[in-house]
């Protein structure tokens, strides 16, 4: 694991929230997405060597949405730099961590992405997360 | 906010944690330090310029052991680094945040810390620290 990429934050409202953490941080967000598959518009903010991403869901039964109706507003995930991504579910999984995506798929921000179950990780949902490039895109 | 200085890991039990991050993570905990007047212990592992902060009540009714009874084991709070401390609560008051802790105190990791509340920042636990110098100690 190369570094803390992002943190995934649940919000309501995107707006009342990219304005409160624009406060907060002292930095306006440098892009805003959509990622349809996860039924969610995303907001992002660099703070030093990581970002902080904003997660708000488009449909009450998306996977966010379902979230902030059990547990409310806060930390959805922790997501984390990796230089293979294929290469580390291979080996967590050998490690006994349990794969919530065998196989990656895209995220936002650029991002081969795939999850770890919080049932073996202490109640944390983990992302792993690899920067795509042409050669490495191997989802289409 | 220089950076995400640190995450906040609430663990039932500090060794079984502390293993299962060193497999994940693929580096051992450089710090076990017990912070009394929290009731906990932690563990720190160093993840590219940011730590992951393991936190285990020694008590029951300490702020983990309540943190556990109410929500399970998981993500606490989030902490960004600061240059001047009492300068950010000072602005973050002023822009309307819910400070917990006025004034700053000793945290672990030889910081000094204060806490946002959860309810003026969508649900997350937010800690300011600063880097303890002899100049700086206030607390003192």
């Amino acid at each position: 694991m190369n570094k803390i990429e992002h943190l995934g934050i649940a919000v309501k409202d995107i707006e009342q929230a990219n304005t409160l953490y624009e406060k907060l941080l002292g930095v306006a967000p440098y892009k805003q997405e959509a990622v349809e598959s996860e039924a969610v518009i995303t907001s992002f903010f660099k703070v030093g060597d990581s970002k902080i991403e904003l997660l708000a869901s488009t449909r009450e039964d998306g996977p966010i949405g379902k979230f902030i109706s059990k547990k409310g507003e806060g930390i959805h995930h922790i997501a984390f730099d990796v230089d293979d991504i294929e290469l580390e579910l291979d080996r967590l999984e050998k490690e006994g961590f349990q794969l919530i995506n065998k196989v990656p798929k895209p995220g936002a921000d650029n991002k081969l992405v795939a999850f770890l179950h919080p049932k073996s990780t202490n109640g944390v949902l983990i992302e792993l997360c690899q920067e795509k490039s042409v050669d490495q895109d191997i989802t289409k």
